[in-house]
């Protein structure tokens, strides 16, 4: 399988949202110049993302298909499939992606939730179920999860991991902000606010002080 | 004002969570081979990052003492002033920010809200008043907010990002997983849930092919 890098993987569900705005706006065609003005990457760029994933070339003059497009990114993200995952930690940020309307249509089904809370072990969450924490080695497996959603305070962070691990989870969507290690074939992709507000102030800081 | 690379700026809350940590464990000194080891970080990038906000050099066997590093860090990151922030669109992920417990540790004091429904308006979040959007123009500048965090749906954000912009946001923290267009004079820093997935799914998918 192709390895694409971090940055390009980023821009497909961009593409794919906006191809998805052009179509109920009524357009049928999108050419990579109108792509560039509107999401602010380079034409090279937008036709080299395209063709990496698609082997239909544009038409000149009138560009590339929407619906086609929309069909390819889809498949390429695997939003046509399902990925099933369980959710660590239902505080206010675990409670907000439970909730989260959106992660169907990207093909991510959040099966079930665990905490180590007794006021919130037994409730239901935007429909899922939350499990005391010491469940999560039974039920992970029989539930078919590869992805553990990690959204417990940073102190806590590596133990979960490490127990999301031993449970059999492959891939770690990681939202504490700490550096979780894990072994070499399990995957780690994080959620770091911090590291965001980070890149935000410092670049509001240079705007700053140009005034 | 010195440009650091987005990369690097994001490292340095994972150095400054990790040497808290550190701190509350009863270490002193940290050396950049017990870092690399911690982190995964290469040793020549963790000595790299250091010493591009600071001129103090390590001690040979021992390391750079954790206070100095904290008090270091936290400065360059900007965790010891405030910079005031709303937020605009109180549904499940606008309510859990607002109820992020993180966000003043680091600096980011968001004082209000702004939303359309008329359910959510009036409420308090998070001891943050919820206010009908159309006032923004009128509270922002009163409230001296530099940041508007968007957490609308990515149908509404444009909107709102131009209203933010002529209200006098000069940078915006965008979690709709949509492109902003905005004045080459303002910040866009985008949380887009969907991007992350996509790398995700995407390194599981390798990791999942090798079996």
């Amino acid at each position: 399988m192709k390895a694409f890098s971090k940055n390009q993987l980023q821009r497909y569900p961009v593409y794919l949202k906006f191809f998805k705005t052009l179509i109920e706006e009524g357009k049928k065609d999108v050419s990579s110049p109108y792509i560039a003005k509107a999401l602010g990457y380079s034409e090279e760029q937008i036709r080299k993302d395209l063709q990496a994933v698609s082997s239909e070339p544009g038409v000149p003059k009138k560009g590339r298909d929407l619906y086609r497009l929309v069909e390819t990114l889809e498949q390429f993200l695997g939003y046509r499939d399902s990925t099933t995952a369980v959710l660590i930690g239902a505080g206010h940020l675990g409670r907000a992606l439970l909730n989260y309307p959106n992660f169907e249509e990207m093909g991510l089904s959040i099966v079930a939730a665990f905490d180590v809370d007794d006021k919130v072990i037994g409730e239901k969450i935007g429909g899922k179920d939350v499990f005391p924490l010491d469940r999560l080695p039974n039920l992970l497996p029989r539930l078919n999860a590869h992805i553990a959603i990690v959204c417990v305070p940073g102190s806590a962070a590596q133990e979960v991991a490490d127990l999301a691990v031993e449970s059999g989870a492959r891939a770690l969507w990681n939202f504490a902000p700490v550096h979780l290690s894990v072994p070499d074939d399990v995957v780690v992709e994080n959620v770091n606010l911090a590291s965001s507000l980070a890149v935000l102030s410092h670049r509001l800081n240079i705007e700053l002080s140009k005034e």
